[in-house]
């Protein structure tokens, strides 16, 4: 098989009490898993987990094994409870220390007076990492094998992907198309959705329902037909297949709008 | 150890592929988090994971053992991939069909003859389950064991918290208190966050900078103390400790900003 056919499957683990006590939204998963797609990597799955070292190393061991690549995201401040990156070196059994490449990188913005015992934790990393640049604050993330220990500040985050896109090799792409559904109850559309996917080997098929505040909050009440909107979309790694699942998701809608009417 | 001074943990899973594909912004884990905090319930781990059964079955199990409460959202509609229902039974070794309480909250809002095969696929419950309420579209989660499964969609899951309500048993209680730390530096002030926590067993103390995207997008670039904000957050069970390391953590700022200048 080569590269191309071959799904690659990453893993996402977001560090941080503060995710977990709903204190902060999380958005540096979806923008992992929209920046790998493009590059042909799915998201296999992803763990909010607490600032635990127990945890955090257990998770990093078994996501480098069951996934191509691991993306971590938090825990590398200057403060106590930033313990990623001893946690990271731990569980590949690696020494962890002040290296110079980091602290040249955060000379770029610090003064080296202001670079105390704290700041300097930040460029603690572990041995035979390679560093990620970060144009932001300046404190590098690293990657060690195939996991990438990036900040949990949305901005930051972003920032240090781009030093990552060479890094990656992906496989196959998989593409996704959506069918605007709305008006039609799920309920309705069920049967017709399976028959595609069914007559469609290697393309999945979804549907999703949301519900319009702006239509709600008047009524405080959800009729089917009228106050939620349904998306039918279809993914597969067969663009050409796709767009003629489209076309059946089409029909499909018109086919279910005629009968209502 | 009473139940009041007992740490009772829920874990949450999330279950959807458009979540790993970051087509969708998942909400719901800080809605959960939020609501189970004032009950004494704190959340030890989230999963995002695919619509694969194998791994809705072992994570379901893996969780149901660990934690005090589970909570699963996503993959109880009306189509072919929504599978949540049976998985869940699959864990629990319990046989699942379409049960007539089930259909009887479903009639409230549908016309029987708008039941067909799809429909009725939300009105099977695994055997022994209690049903959870949905007022929003009427077609009911369930709990089984410690496991309450609920829609994916926010404002049908949050009208499902309503009715579970009343089955949780919280313990003791986790209160946390926010200090403005805004134009300190986080590397300034590790050591005296460190401090505080040592010198206060029973407090974690965490410490969150975020870009205020506003001040950033002029310039582009951001600088220490000016266009970021930071916030420091104490946890702990004792609320009267809490509040001496309030003060102690508003002393910091104080002196902080002082050697500023």
């Amino acid at each position: 098989m080569s590269t191309q056919d071959r799904f690659v499957m990453a893993g996402i683990i977001l560090i941080g009490d503060e995710l977990l006590s709903g204190r902060t939204q999380d958005t540096n998963m979806g923008t992992i898993a929209r920046w790998l797609a493009p590059m042909g990597v799915q998201v296999g799955q992803a763990r909010i987990i607490a600032d635990d070292a127990a945890t955090i190393i257990d998770t990093v061991r078994e996501f480098s094994e069951r996934f191509d690549y691991v993306f971590t995201t938090g825990g590398i401040g200057p403060t106590h409870d930033d313990i990623t990156a001893d946690c990271i070196a731990a569980a590949f059994g690696r020494d962890i220390d002040v290296r110079e490449d980091a602290v040249t990188m955060m000379l770029r913005h610090y003064k080296r007076e202001d670079l105390n015992q704290a700041r300097l934790r930040m460029a603690r990393i572990p041995e035979g990492a390679s560093l990620i640049d970060n144009p932001v604050s300046h404190a590098p993330g690293f990657q060690t094998e195939n996991v990438f220990t990036m900040a949990g500040v949305p901005r930051i985050m972003k920032a240090m992907l781009a030093d990552i896109e060479g890094r990656i090799e992906g496989g196959a792409k998989v593409y996704s198309i959506a069918v605007n559904a709305a008006g039609i109850g799920e309920g309705d559309a069920a049967a017709g959705l399976a028959q595609i996917e069914t007559a469609n080997p290697g393309v999945s098929i979804g549907s999703y329902p949301h519900y319009d505040p702006q239509l709600n909050h008047k009524s405080g009440q959800v009729k089917e037909g009228g106050t939620y909107r349904v998306q039918f979309v279809a993914r597969s790694a067969n663009e050409a297949l796709l767009e003629q699942v489209r076309t059946q998701l089409e029909e499909l809608v018109v086919t279910l709008r005629a009968q209502l009417g």
